[in-house]
C-alpha cells in the first residue's frame, strides 16, 4: 500500500510511558530516536506536554512534560529526519506553558480530548496552530459516544481550523468493520481534512484496524515498537512499516531497536494481549479496572476478573 | 455475525501439540473437553491421528495417534455435546490404522495436504467418509502457491465428494484483503461445498482474516484457546466466540480453562507475537527457522535473525 500522503507516527514514548510513568532513561529515547531516523518513519511522539504544576517529577518522568532542554539532550547534535510531536491533555497544559515553535524543537501537537471536550480543544489546537506548530485532535473513546453527540462533535470540528483529526479506539472495542464506518463518516464529515487513525490491541485488532483505516482513505498511522502501550499496547510499528511497502521505509532499525530497547522492558512491564484486556476490550470498557487487576497479585486469576467485569449490575 | 450454519473448531490439543509434541496431560485434555462442551464449540480437534509405525511414543505424547483408548480415558462418561475430530497427514497414517466410524470417538477427519498431495488427499478423504466420518481437506500453504496450481488443485478438489474444504494461511503470510479474494475465489471454484479458515497470527492478524472470512462467506473456523499453536500461534478461540454473539456460546469457560490449564504452558513454551515469528510471516516462509532461534540460546538476538533471512542470496 504505498500512498504518498500516508504518514506515520511513532508513539512509543508517549503511550508505552503510560505503563511505566514516562521512567525511560536518556539511552531509550535516543535510540528510539535513531531507529525512527533511519526507519523512515514521519513523527516521533515523545511524550506529553504538560505543565509542571500538573504533576510531580518526583513521580513522573522527564516525557511528561517535554521540556525543551530533555528533548535537546537525546536527540541534539544528530541528523534529524524524524520530525517530533508531543500530546497536550486538556486541563493539563496552560496556554502560557507552550513554547512558541521557533523556541521548541516539536513540530507537531497533538491534543487529546473527549467529545465534551471539543471546544476546548479545538481552542487549544488553535493556540497551538498559532504558536506555529502542525496540530492534529485526537477524539479518543469513539465508541462510547453516541451518534448525535458525534455528529455534532465532527460538526464542531469541521468549523475549526485544524488540518488532522484522529479517529481513536481507546478500548481497543472496535472490529475492522467499525473502523471502516467511522473512517467514511470522518473522511464525509471533515471535508477537507486529513484523518489519522490510533487503535489498542485489545482484540488483536490494531494492526487489521490501521489497514482497515489506510483502505477507508485514512493518512496519519500511529505505531509503537513492538505495540508498547496502555494496557493491551497498540499497533506494532515494524508490522506497519512491513505492510506500508513504500521504498522510504526501512524495518531492520525498528528490529534493532526493539531487541536493544523493547525486550527488556518487556520482562518488567505487562503490555500486550492479556485475558484482562482482552475482556475490557470486548465489553468496551476503559483498560483501568484491567490495568489495576494486571498490576495486583492476582493477575492471572482471569476467572475472577471476567465475572467481576461481566456480573449483571 | 450470528449465522447458524457457523461451525467453531478448536484446535488447542492438536495444533497447541506442535509445540510441545503432544505432551499434554489428562487433566488438559479433560479440562478442554469439558470447556468446549460447556461453551457451545461445535467441534475439537484432538490431535493426529498417525500409525504408531510412522512416529514413537517415546517421543510424542497419545495426541499424536488419537488412539481410542485415550480418547475414551479423557472424554467417557462425560456429557458429550461437542464433536470430536482429527488430523490426518498424507503418508503419516495407513488406510486400514483408521478404525470404523462404529469403533470410534471420533466425529470428523481432517485430511491436510499441500497441493501436490491432493490426488492422494482426494483418496485418503474418500476412504475415511467411506469409513463413516465427516470429512475436510485442509490445503496448507496456500500463499505459497502458483495460480495456476492452485487453479486445478480447486479443480480436482471441486471434483471430489470432500463435503468442506479449508483456506489455510499456515505461515500467517495473508493480510485480510487476501483471505477476501481467496474465500471468494473458493466459494465460486468449489460450488456446493463449505469452506473452512485456519489461520495463523505471525502478523497479529488470525482473528483479523478470520472476520474476513466470515463476512466472504467461511462457515467452519478454526481457533485455540489463548491462540495456542506453532510458532505464532492461532486465531484465540475466546476471541473468535465473543465476536460471533451466537446465543449458544458461553465464553466463561473457555477463560476457565485458560486460567488453569494454557496459562501454566505459558510459561513453558513460547507462543504468540515473537519478532522472528513476524519476520517470517511477512517474509511467507514456513516458520521452522522462527522456531529454531526461538528454541536456541539467542531467542531475543532478533536484529540477527532478521539479517539471516532477508540476507540476499
Amino acid at each position: 500500500m504505498y500512498r504518498p500522503e500516508i504518514k506515520v507516527v511513532d508513539c512509543t514514548v508517549r503511550d508505552g510511558g503510560l505503563m511505566n510513568k514516562w521512567q525511560f532513561d536518556d539511552a531509550f529515547v535516543t535510540q528510539v530516536y535513531q531507529a525512527l531516523n533511519k526507519a523512515g518513519v514521519d513523527y516521533m511522539e515523545i511524550g506529553y506536554l504538560s505543565s509542571e504544576s500538573a504533576f510531580s517529577r518526583e513521580e513522573v518522568g522527564p516525557w511528561k512534560f517535554c521540556a525543551e532542554d530533555d528533548i535537546r539532550r537525546v536527540t541534539g547534535g544528530q541528523e534529524r529526519r524524524v520530525k517530533l510531536s508531543a500530546m497536550a491533555d486538556i486541563g493539563r497544559i496552560e496556554y502560557e506553558d507552550i513554547p512558541d515553535k521557533s523556541d521548541s524543537s516539536l513540530d507537531m501537537v497533538r491534543v487529546a480530548c473527549y467529545v465534551h471536550q471539543i471546544d476546548a480543544a479545538i481552542a487549544l489546537a488553535h493556540h497551538c496552530m498559532d504558536k506555529g506548530y502542525e496540530v492534529t485532535i485526537n477524539l479518543m473513546a469513539v465508541s462510547t459516544v453516541g451518534l448525535r453527540d458525534l455528529n455534532e462533535g465532527l460538526e464542531d470540528l469541521a468549523k475549526s481550523r485544524v488540518p488532522v483529526i484522529y479517529l481513536v479506539d481507546s478500548f481497543g472495542a472496535f472490529y475492522s468493520e467499525d473502523i471502516d464506518l467511522l473512517a467514511r463518516k470522518y473522511l464525509e464529515r471533515l471535508p477537507g481534512k486529513t484523518i489519522g487513525f490510533h487503535g489498542h490491541n485489545n482484540q488483536q485488532l490494531a494492526f487489521a484496524n490501521t489497514i482497515a483505516a489506510i483502505i477507508a482513505g485514512v493518512n496519519y498511522l500511529d505505531g509503537t515498537l513492538y505495540g508498547i502501550g496502555r494496557g493491551a499496547g497498540n499497533c506494532p510499528l515494524e508490522l506497519l512499516v512491513s505492510f506500508l511497502k513504500n521504498p522510504k521505509f526501512r524495518v531492520r532499525p525498528l528490529v534493532e531497536a526493539i531487541e536493544a530497547q523493547i525486550l527488556p522492558w518487556r520482562q518488567k512491564i505487562d503490555w500486550g494481549y492479556f485475558i484482562p484486556y482482552m475482556v475490557t476490550g470486548v465489553m468496551n470498557q476503559h483498560p483501568r479496572s484491567a490495568m489495576a487487576h494486571m498490576e495486583s497479585d492476582k493477575k492471572d486469576q482471569v476467572t475472577e476478573f471476567y465475572d467481576q467485569l461481566t456480573r449483571p449490575t
